[in-house]
């Protein structure tokens, strides 16, 4: 099997990512981020859960701290001093919530630990169209980080970005994963609590949504919201 | 002044850059990264003195630890198994103190820190041709994450990325640095040792003949070597 680095933050999108690239054939070499987010000790919980569940073994599994995004803060992430919003789909514009740049230290650190164990797979899931609005989810930084990553490395060292669900709505990516077995009962998409999800910012509200138009029920418990 | 944000290593090429920047007019914010290099506290202390002779104030100096690169190894620089080789000028390829894909690492948080505090410029002294060969230190790598810098930060970021010493040599790195008053003798470039530079390590090789070739006296001490 050929190796596969995916880009595990612990939520939905990236579950069903890695649940992807298993069904293509790939040995997984999970990466996840700590940047001091809010949920940083749930989502790192529900990453070693996934990472459990597809038996990646620890040699396999790279938990990188990235203090420069807390450090430099510009989001109500990682920054107190930035309230978080209520959760409001119809809000239009870059949400506060938006870390600056995010992507590319996470992808960097997909690609150098791709260059030292030679995969040649990188699968991220970002999904531009039905979600936040991030910039750094858009399909033209992802080809233009991929051009970067095989100008700035070995020659032999040829990394290609998977994005396979880039153009796909949330309900879509709920249908994908229900179909592949992905285990969604152990993400975390909450931004704001690590007990039981909030059910009520923007990103427990575009899962519920999500969940809601494909015709499932969310197998996670929430506190309060319109989850039904 | 316009605010310019030099990725500072402490070596000499980072400090004739920062002198460039600031002769071009622009207001100096420096960063700079502790990744678990072996001289890791010397290199952060040509940082802190560099930034003392340009008058930069705290909140203009960001020192971010990046882990990720000490994680992930594959290097001689960040790897205690990788021997670090004697210094030898002549030797082709790729050598075993490239540490994979660093600068995309750094470039990213200069381009998340120039979101935030709205920095248009970020000023690098990588040089591509008299140098070491690393692939992230290449033009065409720097443009292509320029590229992707633009393509994923807000529509109202736009960055652009100076490359003043891109086609320079060592020894004409030493002239400009000289021409301009840059405090070359704050500056640490060797790559083994944190008391006096070993004058046998690749860089310092590479500094002391841009020294002789520049017909100057390098103002830092050496431990031994062939520096005259």
């Amino acid at each position: 099997m050929s190796l596969a680095i995916v880009a595990l933050s612990g939520g939905m999108d990236s579950c069903v990512t890695a649940s992807i690239a298993r069904r293509e054939g790939h040995e997984l070499a999970l990466l996840h981020v700590c940047y001091g987010q809010l949920t940083e000790a749930r989502e790192r919980l529900a990453f070693e859960q996934i990472a459990d569940y597809y038996g990646v073994p620890p040699g396999r599994r790279l938990v990188v701290p990235m203090q420069a995004l807390k450090l430099i803060g510009g989001s109500s992430l990682t920054d107190p001093v930035i309230p978080l919003e209520k959760g409001d789909l119809g809000r239009s514009g870059i949400p506060l919530t938006y870390v600056p740049f995010r992507n590319a230290h996470l992808l960097a650190a997909c690609v150098s630990w791709a260059e030292v164990i030679k995969a040649r797979r990188i699968y991220i899931g970002a999904v531009e169209g039905d979600a936040s609005g991030y910039p750094d989810c858009r399909e033209s930084f992802l080809r233009a980080f991929e051009t970067a990553a095989n100008e700035g490395t070995r020659p032999e060292t040829n990394i290609a970005i998977h994005t396979p669900l880039i153009d796909k709505t949330k309900a879509e990516i709920v249908k994908i994963g229900m179909s592949i077995d992905a285990p969604l009962r152990l993400t975390w998409s909450c931004y704001c609590s690590e007990t039981l999800a909030c059910g009520l910012c923007d990103s427990c509200l575009l899962r519920l949504r999500g969940f809601e138009q494909a015709g499932f029920a969310d197998p996670i418990e929430y506190l309060s919201g319109d989850q039904g």
